[in-house]
């Protein structure tokens, strides 16, 4: 399907583009089912989080209108929503009068082995440490070299995602996943407030554990806990949830936990 | 003047791109002189060794004759290189076999205040600090929200530059600058091993205070020895080097050596 730029057929961005220049912008990556935007409040609600934090001004309603339309029309598969600070004429400086330029692009549906899902994955440990910066931590912005260097440190296919830790050793997240933790029937995952970013899957998952009575920890998590673990699992808002079975040394079953949420994952995700 | 990408003129770029999608690339911005470019080598040095920590392939060859016919046709100005590892497909992992794509950009010469140069400067505080990211220090990479966010800070024209800080208060650059101070006929700039732009007019003048037999040190600064400089000033490729005569309480004087080194970088610069 055309990619759409402020709500026009375009294949085309322009040379000046910030989004280019400086990576000043903002991003979701949203699955579509059925031609809805799955989980489309959350990524609203993260979007206009990041424009905010980032002063970069953005028609919230024109968003969500060109999303659902733009959804409507690709029926099944991905849509990637990038927003950028528009053209920029020199130097870093933002305008302050500059209205976001909105980029739909549209994919077929993620083909992940559904042995990911089934059976679990094994993560690769990276090398490759997020930075702190609390005025990023967080947002899905455009300045990703950090998981560009992360998943070039490996090409084989026996690790389906490689772990992330900060500049302290702390876990964060997975190139492209949030992460969590089951210890004690506690549902565990990394506060985000140095680095990392807030997945929409975390947020859902953490929504539906409270609901269900599940109880929840937002908190920092030393390497070393993962070995505590009863149950590890990486999400996010493409694949839903994939059970971790293996990262270095260490091995985890599949637990009931993570197969409840992922049940719960799968319908807002299935068609 | 028209726009290059890969050697042909356009006016706009695949929006695929990795630069757009991830900041997934590299630049560098030339002063064009006569139709020359100031200071290539330093400018391809940089490029090649960031290509080679990105692994981004770059024909260094191509790209040099690139700069070379680009300079002479716009004769003077400033010219814009991005090196992007072109088109992605989906997720982070890069294509090795991808060659980088070159976009050339040409923009009439700076417009800055000859007083910035004859009175010096005004620093701005800026309280975006920089993170730290040793894998990608001193490159200049495409990921640049740090510096879009330390320059939307300050709206004023009596600050002419800001100065960023690393998370440990360390004094590193300024938001389009690198920045020395002379002390005691010793002359200081910032180590760049965790963050930073280690800037073309940097090594140069590092380069000819060398070869003028003036000591010279590379360390980290804390913020406190602001206080004990005889002499501040920042430098970039294009406007050569501005004596700072202020920085939050602080002042100094534009001393001799800042005026000597400022001769040399004006004499590159002038055509």
């Amino acid at each position: 399907m055309d990619s759409w730029v402020d709500g026009q057929p375009a294949d085309a961005l322009s040379l000046k583009d910030r989004g280019l220049a400086y990576g000043d912008g903002l991003f979701e990556t949203i699955a579509v089912r059925n031609g809805q935007p799955v989980l489309l409040d959350r990524h609203l609600s993260r979007l206009a989080d990041g424009s905010s934090r980032l002063m970069l001004a953005a028609d919230q309603e024109l968003i969500r209108s060109e999303l659902l339309a733009y959804a409507a029309a690709l029926g099944e598969g991905v849509l990637k929503l990038i927003l950028t600070r528009g053209d920029g004429l020199r130097g870093y400086a933002p305008d302050p009068s500059a209205q976001a330029r909105r980029i739909l692009q549209g994919n077929p549906p993620a083909a992940y082995p559904a042995a990911h899902g089934e059976q679990g994955v094994r993560l690769f440990s990276c090398t490759t440490r997020l930075s702190r910066q609390p005025l990023l931590a967080g947002l899905k912005h455009l300045n990703r070299l950090e998981q560009v260097l992360a998943r070039a440190e490996w090409q084989d296919t026996e690790h389906a995602e490689g772990l992330m830790l900060d500049q302290a050793g702390r876990v964060i997240e997975g190139v492209f996943s949030n992460l969590f933790l089951v210890r004690e029937g506690v549902l565990i995952t990394a506060d985000l407030k140095r680095c990392g970013v807030a997945g929409v899957m975390r947020a859902e998952i953490l929504f539906q554990a409270r609901s269900l009575g599940i109880p929840t920890q937002i908190t920092d998590i030393p390497l070393e806990q993962l070995q505590w673990a009863d149950e590890v699992f990486v999400c996010n808002s493409v694949y839903g949830i994939w059970p971790v079975r293996a990262y270095a040394a260490l091995h985890w079953p599949v637990g009931p936990l993570t197969r409840k949420l992922q049940t719960i994952a799968r319908v807002l995700l299935d068609a």
